[in-house]
């Protein structure tokens, strides 16, 4: 497949925002890029147009049935002006995992990885500088067909749109408290789990704002069928050190594979240090602590990179991990995926991709 | 809480489609019911206007994370004239446990009735008249903050679209084929699965699709820690008549509370048939064929009204039931609520509710 890029570039650029006020998501680029799909002439029309608002049918399917997915991706400012990406392919395998599950057709993954590096040039004086800053890039497809009645839709439209970040979470590398949660579930094996589908976040609301409440910044999910495995936190996978050995849930179709993971596993490897995939029960986690046992807990995502794991609550059990510091392996892990991203540290593992 | 409805009328009325050949949710009225929530301010601006395309962000929160509920209802033409609702308050009552589980703020019942019958009485030429079609009726609520972070929306859009509709399957009441579904997951207790949210319909389309291609109309459910016991049929909750007893599966939180369901129940019971709400594994199902006990399986939902169940395959086996044919209780079901909705049976639940 190849595809031109139109280029349509705004007339009027906005202003930018005060970069020492970012938060996550609030400020929009000048630009984004769109492609539409219809059953029988595949992907189509791509373009790089001036960032606004799209004009749906109030029937538009994937407003009524879900049929949506996306993406969540970074690119960064080095001190030597260049603009790298971080494992963007892995984003776009991803997407193609979660279309096949969604019932929505395969991209081009290296066409896509392109259509995000020219947007992103196109908009690069928005990336910004400072310190853990960063572009959020977000890919994203929903079903375009109006006609009610649950099938998939024929047409979709692909969008990307870029967002100036600060910090995910304000209070910086700081251990977070978590919550186990114990009656909601987000996800089961044979489920949506592993896709990026906007359902599955929906379903997490109400369980994140019953912890907000109680004090706690997210919620631990176990399985959703005995309640009894740890499976992943929020938007983030899930690390725990325990006796020098560390662990993370393995992929069995309700988490989601992400990358952070795959980078932190790969990077614990290269350093000798022994990584288990495998089901980890909740109690074992509190048996470790209570045995002196559980040096670390931390999770990985995109958005955070790494979150230090400083208490969690389990049916009114809390247990505070490592004192409630950042460990020693979290942060070594935090500086060097960030170092790698923001080129300050060599990239021994050919992740980034240079936007030029 | 009271409030006004603005109406603009459209200036270039649509012409109507065929009414022999209106297949379900394709055509949409002239007119459709919209009104926004602000946090703060709470729903505001009520509004009927001209059916047309809405101005949506890129970033609009339910296209990303489907913070998204709807509702299915139908009004009626009578012989004499008259428009009916069926049980339009259920509905309403459904739409705010909906939206608690989908962290969406409570609408007013009863304002929400009052406004759909005012958009229903303003497209009322479009309801059609032959037997078996009508009027859809679709109200739906999205999250529309522009913000990406995974949170609940701060403002949103409740819209009520009308579509005419022919019957919802071509095969009209003849018996359908059902493939129970072993591998994939439509919801699990303490998951969405009681909850008219997008996201379940989304996670339903790939069994549906593989169960389409083995010539099967929809999936039979199962429960989702065991996948032992029944759940209910694509968008229908489903009953199995057994040596003279009627079965449906219990609501435990993980089925949809059919109003059509509920609407069955009554009707049974007023005829002194004996109605059992339980757990009901599959393999009773199929026990009972093979002793000779099952006497029909039929689906309920406002689409179908009452869906015949002609076949079932399970892991390979499948049965007929009842020869094949649409059962006796099955068809009385099917003619009675039909008969309440359309005005030619008496209402002796007070179930409809007229438009003027
Ligand atoms: C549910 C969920 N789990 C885990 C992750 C972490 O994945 P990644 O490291 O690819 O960002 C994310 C965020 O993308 C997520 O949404
Ligand atoms: C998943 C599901 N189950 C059951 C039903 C039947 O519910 P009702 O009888 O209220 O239409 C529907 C349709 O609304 C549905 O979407």
């Amino acid at each position: 497949m190849s595809h031109e890029i139109r280029i349509d570039k705004t007339k009027s650029p906005k202003a930018k925002p005060d970069q020492s006020n970012l938060g996550f998501g609030k400020y929009f680029t000048d630009h984004m890029f769109i492609m539409d799909y219809t059953e029988g002439t595949g992907w189509h029309d791509a373009r790089i147009v001036p960032y606004g608002p799209l004009e749906l049918d109030p029937a538009t399917a994937a407003l009524h049935y879900g049929q949506a997915i996306f993406e969540g991706m970074k690119a960064y400012n080095t001190q030597d002006g260049r603009i790298l990406l971080f494992r963007p392919h892995k984003n776009m395998q991803r997407i193609n995992v979660t279309n096949a599950r969604m019932c929505i057709p395969q991209i081009d993954e290296d066409f896509f990885v392109d259509a995000v590096k020219a947007l992103v040039n196109i908009d690069r004086d928005w990336i910004p500088a400072s310190q853990g800053t960063s572009l959020y890039i977000r890919p994203f497809i929903f079903a375009t067909d109006a006609v009610l009645g649950v099938h998939p839709s024929n047409t979709y439209k692909f969008i990307v749109i870029l967002s100036p970040v600060g910090a995910y979470y304000s209070t910086g590398i700081n251990p977070v408290k978590i919550y186990v949660e114990n009656s909601y579930v987000r996800a089961v094996k044979g489920g949506t789990g592993f896709a990026k589908t906007c359902g599955n976040y929906a379903a997490s609301l109400k369980a994140q704002a019953e912890a907000a409440e109680k004090g706690y910044i997210q919620v631990l999910w176990l399985d959703g069928v005995e309640k009894k495995y740890v499976e992943e936190v929020g938007s983030m996978n899930v690390f725990f050190k325990i006796n020098g050995e560390v662990i993370t849930p393995s992929l069995e179709g309700s988490i989601l594979p992400g990358i952070t993971r795959d980078s932190t596993i790969h990077l614990l490897k290269s350093m000798g240090i022994k990584v288990t995939e495998r089901r980890i029960a909740i109690q074992e986690v509190f048996d470790a602590h209570k045995a002196g046992l559980l040096e670390e807990a931390f999770g990985t995502g995109t958005a955070a990179v790494i979150s230090p794991i400083g208490e969690l609550n389990w049916n009114g059990t809390g247990i505070i991990v490592n004192n409630g510091c950042t460990g020693e392996l979290s942060s070594h892990i935090y500086d060097t995926i960030t170092g790698i991203q923001s080129g300050e540290l060599p990239d021994t593992f050919n992740w980034t991709v240079e936007v030029k």
